[in-house]
């Protein structure tokens, strides 16, 4: 197969989102489109080898989708990385992850872009969509303005804070926490009362809208910015991104990726990703 | 009067905390009380001039005691202010704040402590509390394992959280989310059903109990730890620690003292905390 039909072949199977409802295939799917459509030429073909693409646990309990495009050259993004996961659980039910995040290079100051959904039940579902900063805001006052005040970013928050079923989430990292920014959406949302008619209708109505939204924010404000970048901030930015990015591979994926997927495929994603990683 | 006659009539009039219910007060005596003896000898009796450590609004809708304790040269505290706000509103009811926070100086990378409660209503409580970062934690991540995950912070947050009565708090400004950090107590108690019998078994019962661990911890670990600080890091301190400073001073003091106390009083008394804030 050539790069091409690599890229294809695990586009279309990324972007099946095969075990979520349709609520949520929609909303995945349309971010996935207008992050692509924005940024189109700006992005290379998925060059991760399909055994990375597409993997799956020894019994086929779990499975998996990952698709990361690299930035061209001359871009202010380093990668894009979709990715979803789907695994039975002893219980029954199953946890269905799905993902869109988006990392800029050293060339910007902009704060990155990260969307995911979490689902562990048709009736709870924590979201976590959020502008992380690439700075430390305290020490730039004027980036807080920028990105985050000017821009309304909290509006949106707030919206989604007003639906009933909607909860603030408290991820037990307290890295991720740290990292995170001061709009961020960290919520959980049960409807164990509306059952899953109602988180479809949730997702539909309010999450859909917000979620663009903010994307569509990031694209304006962050990926298609023009930011001067020092050499001294440079050399900030590269530090603090990679401290970032090694500690999320760390804390998100080293410790559940080989409970899902047993070591040997876990060790060969994450050495995938870790490329990517790599500031 | 001398400097001990200033500091001792203007901390009786301080510690009276003559407007909040009796559990706040004891809650507000006792963190005072604590703070006190721990750090004893390290602190300089307050040198406020007698217009400052007590001062009220034209028409004495609004009163307020203010107490800066400055640390003695070989002492890591900066210093520590405690104070409280009565004031009157157009609508029969009051806003009461009371206070109590400590700055360490740059001889030392340890956070701060902040306690604030803003009652709006009988059965409406704002609670603050935090040991708010002094450095990134992104760039120092043995810093958040020390001062935040090996003291296990966050168990207190999350006692506090499982109050029925106590929803998060979000405040308008970006800023003061920024500043605070992944463990920070904010939270909004509502108790309109209990009515104010509720409020004042919640401050008892949870309140009290919490901020005395999170002051303990603190000073534990915080106010009492050996620190090695070095010249960049010192620098680093004093422009993040300034920079902290003149926003808290914009944002909390700046607006909304002249609207309570008249911009004459205000002034008087935003000029001698900024001797203070100043760093």
């Amino acid at each position: 197969e050539g790069t091409h039909e690599t890229h294809d072949h695990g586009r279309s199977k990324f972007i099946d989102f095969p075990f979520v409802s349709s609520a949520q295939k929609n909303l995945m799917v349309d971010l996935v489109s207008r992050l692509e459509n924005r940024l189109h030429s700006q992005l290379l073909p998925c060059t991760l080898p399909p055994d990375v693409q597409y993997y799956q646990s020894q019994t086929a309990t779990a499975q998996a989708s990952l698709h990361i495009r690299s930035g061209s050259d001359d871009s202010p993004v380093d990668f894009v990385l979709g990715s979803w996961v789907h695994s039975e659980l002893p219980t029954g039910g199953s946890l269905d992850i799905t993902s869109l995040s988006a990392y800029l290079n050293s060339s910007t100051d902009a704060p990155n872009f990260v969307f995911e959904m979490i689902r562990s039940s048709p009736t709870m579902l924590v979201l976590i969509l959020d502008l992380p900063p690439r700075k430390d805001l305290v020490l730039w006052p004027d980036d807080l303005k920028t990105f985050y005040e000017d821009t309304q970013l909290d509006t949106h928050r707030q919206a989604l804070e007003r639906v009933p079923e909607v909860q603030p989430y408290f991820s037990s990292s307290l890295y991720i926490r740290t990292v995170s920014s001061p709009t961020a959406v960290m919520v959980r949302i049960v409807t164990e009362n509306g059952g899953v008619e109602r988180m479809e209708e949730i997702i539909r109505d309010h999450l859909d809208p917000i979620s663009k939204q903010v994307l569509g924010i990031w694209l304006d404000h962050c990926a298609c910015a023009k930011r001067d970048v020092g050499e001294a901030e440079r050399a900030y930015l590269n530090k603090r991104d990679g401290l970032i990015r090694n500690k999320t591979i760390e804390i998100d994926l080293g410790s559940s990726f080989p409970r899902l997927f047993g070591p040997e495929v876990a060790n060969r994603v994450l050495e995938a990703i870790k490329g990517y990683f790599t500031v």
